[in-house]
């Protein structure tokens, strides 16, 4: 749904997943749909939406549309007996987001985000990895995601306008981190958060955030910067009381063929404090595409959901509704905290039935 | 003076100089000061702090006392004409800070804080890259320094007693994180800081602390982490418009004979958006004592005030004077927020005549 310059990315997923098939695409234009199609060995091209969603042949869409048209596109094409997969930021608001996600689940199809990281194997074995305990007690997680626009960007990019995606940075980076820091904290919300924002455009939308997460209890906290600002980044770190990991490529693998991650553990000073001894390990994970096995997942998702297949490992149809909203809510508690000038804020609790 | 654990490390590093040599050392022992000189080649062993200040043999004294004892015996050995080296925390606060360091410019002695990282060749090749621009317009600097200490250590140890070091883990990391975010920002006091305590002592020392500094004109901002109970970090990050650089050990080298600091710049997505290309270096330096360094330089600016050497490289008196008060504003600052509950307070402004 849309030629948006991100469904590039998503026609090579789809066809380098083993069980998702790109059948149509639709533009406002149909020019514009028939040129995409065409030059990317797509079938059908429709020149609107609503007649994407009339294809009986359809199964599912990919909606990448500016935040402010999630509601209406999800409402139309859950309507239309779609499973939907949707580009991040999801929604406005959390409200908005339960309401999108309830029109969903009421039509019997499957709602789920589309943040591709979550689908690398990387990303399991290192969630394992802190599951399992090896860094000890968690008790802090920081990243920086940033990347620096440029002025066309910053004046005229979907991003930035108030009217159509107001969460800026957090909503198009901060987003990711907040995903992040769930999985690593096994989908525990914060209590509260902070976010302040160092720049904003004219309009009041974020563009330079930095945000911190408070959990119940005060045993651990969660820092990271969103920034559009500042030169591109996009490293994690999870550290415990026995250790920490880093992976300085958590959004987007920087080599396709392989990555990887580093954790270091028992670090301590040595020989009257002169040196440090430590121990270091870099695991490699090779040829992993992550944006195929998101569509290998979505798949697996529906097939469960129309019960022809079994539970996909990397969670079912529920998982998936339950991490949008929690990251939503994170996102509305940094938006609250931004509009307050930095202030601490509750962290907004999604319904229980979702 | 003392024999503190620190002392050794500051024996091994007096001996690696080229210019200082270890005379005598003191305890309030005078069994425990003859065995530590006798274990250690030193000649001579003092049962008081005063003997040790009244021996005309000496020309500086190490002052690794606790903090809440700095004012006392700096404000001592400035009397007695001796120069000191003194490790940080410098000060319990600013105003007692200046006092001192007034005391030893009145006394035409030399101050100078116990930083070694400052005068590591790899400190100097860092903010030199700085300096030139290499990484665009500084936007962030981040920092992670912790340990995890034990019971025995946060029921009794120095650093965590209300009337010794009222600071805790800000003193004692948040010190050498505050220092690097100065010298990467060229002497930039931030104008307001945030610091919230995560975890304290029952007296109300901080021992887990997020730290955020604001700079005028918010085109920057500097965080750091500084804790008692996460495993061993000290890291720290710097990011530009056109890059970032990052260093793994920037307190304690991991290794004697050779560290390394790692830069990234020009990094992008590419091939939409599916890899990311960029221009990696990383930067060995071989065998350099950062210990030794500091002694040598505090021996040139000892020279230099006696009139008898050149102005050291690495600074004269005067620029040792001013990040040891810069640092301790910062430290000021951020122990009026943690009491604050985390409010935004302002960075006082040290006396312009130190």
């Amino acid at each position: 749904m849309s030629t948006a310059s991100i469904g590039s990315k998503n026609y090579h997923a789809i066809k380098a997943s083993k069980s998702a098939e790109i059948v149509a695409v639709a533009s406002r234009s149909l020019e514009k749909a028939r040129e995409w199609a065409a030059s990317r060995d797509v079938r059908k091209a429709y020149g609107s939406y609503e007649e994407l969603l009339a294809d009986p042949e359809i199964d599912a869409v990919y909606i990448p549309l500016p935040t402010s048209l999630h509601k209406e596109w999800v409402g139309k094409a859950a309507a239309a007996g779609k499973h939907v997969l949707v580009e991040k930021p999801c929604a406005l608001n959390l409200p908005e987001l339960e309401g999108m996600i309830r029109a969903c689940s009421a039509a019997g199809v499957v709602w789920m985000d589309g943040v591709m990281f979550m689908h690398h194997d990387r990303q399991h074995m290192m969630m394992d990895m802190l599951r399992k305990g090896e860094l000890g007690t968690l008790r802090r997680l920081d990243s920086g995601f940033s990347f620096c626009a440029d002025k066309a960007f910053l004046e005229s990019n979907i991003r930035v306008q108030a009217d159509l995606d107001r969460l800026g940075a957090l909503g198009d980076l901060g987003w990711y981190q907040a995903r992040f820091a769930l999985c690593a904290f096994d989908l525990e919300l914060p209590t509260h958060v902070t976010a302040v924002a160092h720049a904003s455009t004219a309009g009041g939308v974020p563009i330079d955030v930095s945000v911190c997460m408070y959990y119940a209890g005060n045993e651990k906290v969660a820092t990271f910067d969103s920034s559009f600002r500042t030169g591109f980044r996009q490293w994690v770190e999870v550290a415990g009381t026995a250790g920490a990991l880093r992976c300085d490529d958590f959004v987007v693998a920087r080599n396709a063929e392989s990555v990887e991650y580093s954790v270091v553990k028992g670090a301590d000073l040595v020989a009257d404090h002169r040196r440090v001894a430590d121990e270091r390990s870099t695991v490699q994970v090779k040829g992993v595409c992550q944006e195929a096995n998101m569509f290998d997942t979505f798949s697996a998702v529906v097939a469960e959901r129309a019960g022809g297949g079994a539970a996909p490992a990397a969670g079912s149809a529920a998982h998936w509704r339950r991490v949008s909203v929690l990251t939503q809510a994170i996102m509305d508690a940094c938006m609250a905290s931004v509009d307050a000038g930095g202030a601490k804020v509750p962290v907004p609790v999604p319904a229980a039935d979702i």
